[in-house]
């Protein structure tokens, strides 16, 4: 496959800048003397629908034909995959279909309902999902705009690293977390076309670790079994993603819950500011590994903040 | 009493500001929406010590002669005015004595033990309180620095809305939450140096309300038995506070204990960023009279972000 060029990445994010938020980048001293490195932090979390996600969306569905427009976008997601598409779409005036289980959280489905998406719902399995999602296709002729595995969505993730390497380009390392690998395949696209010297080195849920394995092993190992806080890096790494991964990405860290709940009560406590467990994953990774990053300039991406604030692990 | 000048104010600004941050001013158009107006937030969640407080503290400590300064400074607080004055003290290199009720929370004295503040524990009761204090002033001959009801501490305060008002000088009205008085005084000084047009209008929980009270009755009428969560707000008006509040506040809105949950939460859920219970007033008050605010430009001072994280009331 041919991944975008930077140019590419550059018109994408010329294509959605109205769309989004260019969120800002901080820092707190306070967690630099904890980490003993300077950490400027990506804030994806002020994000519209609170997540890199809308990036990717937006990006996939501005690309779309007129034709394809008159018949909208589907997916199938109970995450912030499917707020995001739902938005995109509505921004954009098309229809959007979103599978979701039959269990997923009301909060979701009022987000999507929120952003005008027409929610169908199936029983909970990942069998369910594709067969629901393939007749909801079927039936509209809808665009299937995939979480992760495809190539305009990278391409909208791209622009999020492209923004903090704009605002500080001196960085030696840049961090992302990863799940399907949207985020992480985009970030080390971008950085590597900007600055082949950078690291980039993800965050992975010690619960959740086939990026971990399949890195290391050099073939897709697909994640079973996942047990992890971080809810939204349970799915396995699509293929584009692994081929980007292999290519550009340095290293994966893993980090544990406790681990993980430490470093997102240490952004609660020290920064003011929410994020949700997954996004808290590579500044875990980073503290339980410091001796790697003493000293360095890090960004890291802080990739969202929708939690459900009454089941907060602290 | 001769109150500060803005010269005064600008110069407290310029003696403190490397000791500070300057705070963000954040927007969001889903709040703005349900609020029928255009808020403008001062974030002094994300200040130095996660409150502005900071601000009058470090302003009291920075004013102080270098004879004063030898002995160091004093005072009696189980909340943000305690950490504040023992960070100030610390960056300018002196001593502060922290008089605290035995039950405070170990949350708080950590926070002075780790500016180097040193912690003297009385019965928790405003007598023994009192009497502590007296005792440790003798013995040291610190300068003793009230939480709000001094000047040096109310011209800090007024450099908040100095900052809001140079970043964002069309408000048609400005907020601030009212406790002691030392934002909401400082505030309406400043607002009104800048400009007299300017609406000043605080927020008080209705489970609190001597400044609203005290604002009708023109005479101070002491808080007894605040019931409330907004646990920044409990105490009475300060004299001077309560004489820049006659002088130059517009008006004191209430807001209930479910009110300012829900405001809090709104925050929260659509921004992003932590805040306390006090620091949500302002909001709930606005949320609770849209009429009153319907199409204007509103600047809402954030108070702090300091909330116990296992205690958050949803």
């Amino acid at each position: 496959m041919n991944f975008p060029t930077l140019s590419d990445i550059r018109a994408a994010h010329a294509r959605i800048q109205s769309f989004i938020h260019r969120t800002p980048i901080l820092t707190c001293t306070a967690i630099d003397e904890i980490a003993g490195c300077e950490i400027y932090f990506k804030c994806e979390n002020f994000q519209k629908v609170g997540a890199f996600k809308a990036r990717g969306a937006a990006n996939a569905v501005m690309k779309l034909s007129p034709e394809e427009r008159t018949k909208g976008v589907a997916t199938h997601s109970s995450g912030n995959h499917a707020a995001a598409l739902a938005r995109a779409a509505s921004v954009a005036g098309i229809p959007s279909y979103i599978v979701m289980p039959s269990n997923a959280p009301e909060i979701k489905k009022k987000a999507v309902k929120g952003y005008g998406g027409e929610i169908i719902e199936c029983e909970p399995n990942l069998k369910a999902r594709e067969t629901t999602l393939e007749a909801v296709v079927a039936r509209t002729g809808a665009t299937f705009i995939p979480p992760y595995d495809y190539m305009d969505v990278i391409e909208g993730q791209a622009t999020c690293v492209l923004e903090l390497l704009e605002d500080q380009p001196d960085l030696d390392i840049v961090m992302a977390p990863v799940g399907g690998g949207g985020l992480l395949g985009g970030t080390a696209l971008t950085a590597h076309y900007i600055n082949p010297e950078i690291e980039v080195i993800a965050g992975e849920p010690a619960g959740a670790d086939d990026a971990f394995r399949s890195f290391h092993a050099g073939h897709i190992i697909p994640q079973t079994g996942p047990n992890t806080i971080a809810d939204g890096l349970l799915t396995s790494l699509g293929k584009l993603n692994f081929e980007l991964i292999q290519k550009y990405v340095d290293d994966i860290l893993l980090a544990t819950d406790p681990q993980i709940i430490e470093a997102m009560r240490l952004v609660y406590e020290r920064m003011k500011i929410i994020i949700e467990p997954s996004c808290a994953v590579p500044l875990a990774a980073l503290l339980a590994n410091k001796e790697r990053f003493a000293g360095k300039k890090v960004g890291i991406i802080l990739s969202g903040g929708n939690v459900d604030l009454g089941k907060l692990p602290f």
